[in-house]
């Protein structure tokens, strides 16, 4: 089996590295437009051939397997420009972060001999490029996939399995329309609150008071500005409904401390408490 | 020099356990209302000698640093009821998370032999009680002494000392207003937020989308309503002022997101990026 990563950053770059360690025998390949990345990586021994932009129709017609690994909005216009070189019954999948416009974008995608199933690994860093890359990322996260309705189920499963032996223990199934929406809220809300909050720090100085609570807040507010604006953007209706949601909810804690409202206060406290021991327990 | 805790519950518990690592040969005392703790405390070796309540006089003549490790609300009362108990030259220390109405409470303290210096561990955990008691949660930690108008420097220096032997690694001084100022954007603020994110939840199955973020932005959700309806209500100025500035940043987020202000969106991200590396480069 020969498996491709188009872009071979933090995420391509970790998946090649972790299917390397449990597939030694596997042919990967990359594309990339950064000729050292390309470079480290097959010296480092996560990649046997490499490829540059020019050359990706000569890997598309070996891959079996292509892992599109771009910013969200280029992945649809790289799948459609290449769709007439990829091998006879190939699999296709991405990692964009939001996907209902990217499925709507594939509807032109006319290739009935290769299948395409959209993903979204939950893991991440706050660091980027390839140069982080760890084999180690995707160990207990979970991974969603999105099968277009011409999908077969074997390669599906293909998927699933090569999801499982790299270390994601629960891998879901799902529309475009629920996992943006979900995704909405465990993903982009928690960027845009953690944001928010650096933004209304005082100073940078303010760490020097923290216990961990603001530390933990914040971390994923080392963002990559790029690649986020674009995710709030492409999913911005379930984004600003989930935000409005967390308003009100913010809200409401405020309103019960202005009015010294002990009782419900606790009483609310109680209740998140309960609702996140039970969150925890489904991790 | 004999050392007593009053509460020996997940931090006072941990203070003990922590100086009995460093200190084996310091006499640590402690009273608790609940008997079974005081029995586990004597029986792992973490403390010499246990005290119920009616006994504290007893325990307070002979200590030369007391731990008030009570919940905010109840450490001026019993500092102030036991004022003609504590031992002449004793130090007293509190680890409450709010201190300007503490510091007031104190105003009528009469004992000049006696040095009282609050003090704010800055470590903790979702977990409570002696049972989750661990002798390594201060370590890489900060710690906030107030000390009165009245303290003596060698008091503080006494603490601070004992502070960097059980691993705190930055320890300031400050003033009651300031720390009710800055906690209440690094602690209370961070927790009301986790708090309103956990309950404009969907439902619970949400952690099946999750890759981390909600996870770590709410884990303190998991949270001591009593303590944090205290803590809230006591230190609400500030929390409000807090939450009012940090209402006003999400506002932003909203409005660029709302508008497809990406230039903007993109830039305001960029500048929360470079903000959060400075702050991690102090912690």
């Amino acid at each position: 089996m020969t498996i491709g990563f188009i872009g071979l950053g933090l995420m391509g770059g970790s998946f090649a590295k972790a299917i390397r360690s449990v597939h030694p025998g596997t042919v990967l390949t990359a594309c990339d437009k950064n000729p050292s990345v390309l470079e480290d990586a097959v010296l480092d021994g996560t990649i046997n051939t490499a490829y540059s932009p020019s050359q990706v129709k000569d890997m598309l017609a070996l891959c079996d397997l292509v892992f599109v690994c771009l910013y969200p909005a280029a992945v649809a216009p790289f799948i459609l420009e290449h769709q007439n070189e990829f091998k006879r019954g190939a699999v296709i999948t991405d990692i964009a972060g939001v996907k209902v416009k990217l499925m709507q974008d594939l509807q032109s995608f006319s290739r009935s001999d290769v299948d395409i199933i959209l993903g979204h690994p939950m893991a991440g860093s706050e660091r980027e490029g390839y140069t982080h890359a760890r084999a180690d990322i995707f160990k207990g996260r979970n991974y969603i996939f999105i099968p277009l309705s011409s999908s077969k189920p074997e390669s599906l499963q293909m998927l699933k399995n090569l999801a499982s032996d790299i270390g994601f223990t629960r891998i879901i199934e799902t529309t475009a329309e629920i996992h943006d929406h979900k995704i909405a809220f465990t993903s982009q809300l928690c960027h845009v609150i953690a944001s928010a909050l650096v933004e209304s720090a005082e100073d940078t100085e303010i760490t020097a008071f923290g216990g961990g609570s603001f530390e933990d807040l914040t971390r994923i507010a080392m963002i990559n500005a790029p690649l986020w604006t674009e995710l709030f953007i492409e999913n911005k209706e379930d984004l600003l409904h989930h935000i409005e949601v967390f308003e009100k909810s913010l809200k409401h804690f405020k309103t019960s401390i202005e009015n010294n409202s002990s009782g419900e206060l606790k009483q609310s406290l109680e209740k998140v408490r309960t609702r996140r021991i039970a969150m925890a327990r489904l991790k």
